[in-house]
């Protein structure tokens, strides 16, 4: 249904285009792309954080320095004011010791390569030691019942699908596993949980990502293990039973400040009207987060340096937001969130990029039903021209975990959408690093989310 | 102009595609990439020609050895007849010992990286001693003239620009100096060429590529440096003189038989009539050559298996056609050409992969120009309707150097066009190895030039 919209609103807006607007609005966004891929700083900004703060979970020291560090970029900019939102996190901690290791009835035992999950109590001291199930999904478990899985270690194990192009498409059919498995198994009496990483290749890195417990459910423990692990455990399955010994020992502290960082260029005509465009700053605490969101941090920064080393002066407030917390507990968008719907601001767009720093291929467009519509239609008639020349193409769809809480201020929602092949390779794991991205690449997801920025602020989207 | 047609077209095409046909072609593409990401041998074919056969540059006994992998390859796919066709190469072989060595009047003396051009003569024992002048196009070497010029040695420093978003435009803009450059400094009586690396970056990896020698002019010894040696040189001579001591002793060997590969499946309807889809299978001597071109090859190659897994039968004849010698002289594709143009066979299309194994974006089409105009109205109209739900874009534009000499058949004539922004890392360097490829994008890339082939052949262009 969606792809009809589109489809005949492509239609609509090819055949009304005002030319006039197009020919002055194809310049500057070609200036801007220009601009960036030879005088952009977002490929040395993301260099100077991955490098400088590290690994940089909400709530930790790391996540202090990388909110000095950005603050000190986003002040590089002439005409920026810069501030942090206070925001209340619980530090969740990787303990120093995580193992699970596999004792086959028959054959040698492992150690599979293994990750506790974000949010994830630990096993105690002594660790657990427990016959593993295997399990596709969550409705297996259900149906297994406490007589299969009481006492057992649940082991999820529906990789994430290969065959599906868009690969966020596939992450979102297997992730439920992560999130809900761990609360799904002990409901059944499960005393803990190990689930296959979701990429689609067969490598050794474990990918981490956060849990969700349930209220109606003990707190268990759960790890992610590698995809070749999964795939070994699966196999020696099917030869006999096999033992799960899992220990692990993270910890949380609750209540600690772990603020957004807030740098804006106020309006030049409406500086009470705002376009937000941001990333989260956090990261996992095994990856320098370049990927995750480093690029999306430095993209939304690169958009005030851009307007303004090429002179252009928004009419309307230009708003980055470097979000707190996005991966394991979105404290930093609801508190971001929360401030805007009872400010007297009004929000016209809010765009984030956290898909990863890859060649940009488009815009996905979301809103409060009441206006969706009317958004896509004008976007596709006023700004697809200018923009398609270069390859970009507009979707109805999600935007951002960050900004989807703006919803309520009837916002356009808008998320930048590079090329996901690449990404699960990387996504929560010890890889996503500085070097995984290419400075090519992330320069022009920057380009094209200030491009669309630019096309708002000069044109509106009513 | 173009894009005004393209414009046009597609709105003709959004405006009157025929549904049925659509759902049924939509259906049939889905079902090729979905085959290609996970039953798809394109990956570890490529991996056994880069590992098995490794640099391959036509002439060579690496060359030969491709030759058998790729044929074997071939054989593996039920229903595929293999063969060979003769091609005379010059056999164009780099010599050991490659030295470019800058001497600056102030400052110390350094070893540049550097790479000899293919088909250059080589310095001769002694080497070349000489000042060397600075020049950023061949238009400012004839205007130095030989005054200025005679007995130097020249160095083409004019950067590919990185401000250019269609890296391959940039490409275009910048090659005159590496293929024309050596002649034209010749011409006023230089004794050597240095020629910047051809890509956008600052990186130590110097790029070879073909020169051409013309016939008014001595021939004289060329070889490429890296983009940060061209830097350090360019910086040096701002500070006073600088002479280059250059040696190298590259050679050619005459009339080498180096064959083009084909492999076809038999059309079931119109075996006279010809859909070629191909890539080339020689590489520069120091890589792998696993972007250019083993790619395209393994791409090509997979479209047979696609179609047979599928259980796809092709109407027309589907032939592969691995070409030798694009890299240094062309004599595969004008062999191949010139048996076509002089058999009974129709050729209906030939599409080259030719441009790396990335993310696949789109297409862009080239014919005879008393034909080009109806060819891309019509795939607009028919096609795009199936591919562009894939994000894939249809754009008028070149094809591929192995597949142009086909235009007097009237074949329409396409390129895939993968995402080039990482393409100029890789080429004509020791970097563009098997691991620089990511299977998923590979992948992709077949199943593109599959698609399109199902659809040209089930549907007709005409």
């Amino acid at each position: 249904m969606y792809k009809f919209i589109t489809f005949c609103l492509l239609i609509l807006a090819k055949v009304s285009t005002s030319y006039g607007q197009s020919d002055e609005a194809i310049a500057m966004v070609n200036k801007i792309h220009t601009q960036a891929l030879t005088q952009g700083k977002s490929y040395d900004w993301l260099r100077a954080l991955c490098k400088g703060a590290g690994p940089r979970i909400s709530g930790s020291l790391a996540y202090s320095n990388a909110v000095k560090i950005v603050s000190a970029q986003l002040k590089e900019i002439p005409g920026v004011e810069v501030r942090t939102q206070d925001v209340t996190v619980n530090y969740w901690q990787r303990g120093p010791r995580e193992t699970v290791e596999a004792i086959p009835s028959r054959g040698k035992k492992w150690i599979l390569k293994s990750l506790a999950l974000g949010n994830s109590i630990g096993t105690g001291f002594k660790g657990i030691k427990a016959d593993v199930v295997e399990v596709s999904s969550l409705d297996e478990v259900d149906k297994l019942g406490k007589e299969k899985l009481a006492g057992k270690i649940v082991f999820y194990n529906r990789r994430m699908d290969p065959g599906i192009i868009k690969s966020f498409n596939a992450y979102g059919r297997a992730s439920d596993q992560r999130v809900s498995g761990p609360s799904r198994a002990a409901a059944q009496g499960a005393l803990g949980v190990i689930v296959r990483s979701m990429t689609q290749e067969l490598d050794d890195y474990p990918h981490t990502g956060s849990l969700r417990y349930s209220e109606d459910a003990p707190k268990i423990p759960a790890l992610a293990i590698s995809t070749n692990d999964a795939e070994k455990l699966s196999a020696q399955l099917k030869n006999g039973k096999v033992e799960i010994f899992m220990k692990d020992d993270p910890k949380t502290i609750n209540g600690k400040n772990s603020p957004n960082v807030i740098g804006e260029i106020k309006g030049s005509e409406s500086p009470e009207k705002v376009i937000v465009v941001g990333g989260h700053l956090d990261s996992w605490d095994v990856a320098e987060g370049a990927h995750d969101d480093g690029a999306g941090c430095v993209q939304a920064m690169e958009v005030l340096h851009l307007f303004h080393s090429l002179g252009y002066k928004p009419k309307n407030t230009i708003r980055v937001v470097l979000f707190s917390n996005e991966e394991n507990g979105l404290e930093g968008a609801r508190t971001y969130a929360a401030s805007a719907i009872n400010s007297r601001e009004k929000y016209i767009a809010a765009i984030e990029s956290d898909a990863g720093g890859f060649s940009p291929r488009g815009f996905t467009f979301d809103a409060d039903t009441s206006v969706l519509k009317t958004y896509f239609r004008n976007v596709s008639k006023n700004f697809l021209p200018a923009m398609e020349g270069l390859g970009y193409q507009f979707e109805i769809g999600g935007s951002g975990a960050d900004i989807t809480p703006l919803k309520p201020t009837k916002a356009m929602l808008v998320g930048l959408r590079p090329d996901p092949q690449r990404y699960f390779d990387f996504h929560h794991t010890a890889r996503d690093v500085f070097e995984a991205v290419h400075p090519r690449e992330l320069k022009l997801g920057a380009a094209a989310m200030a491009s669309l920025i630019y096309l708002i602020d000069a044109y509106g989207i009513e």
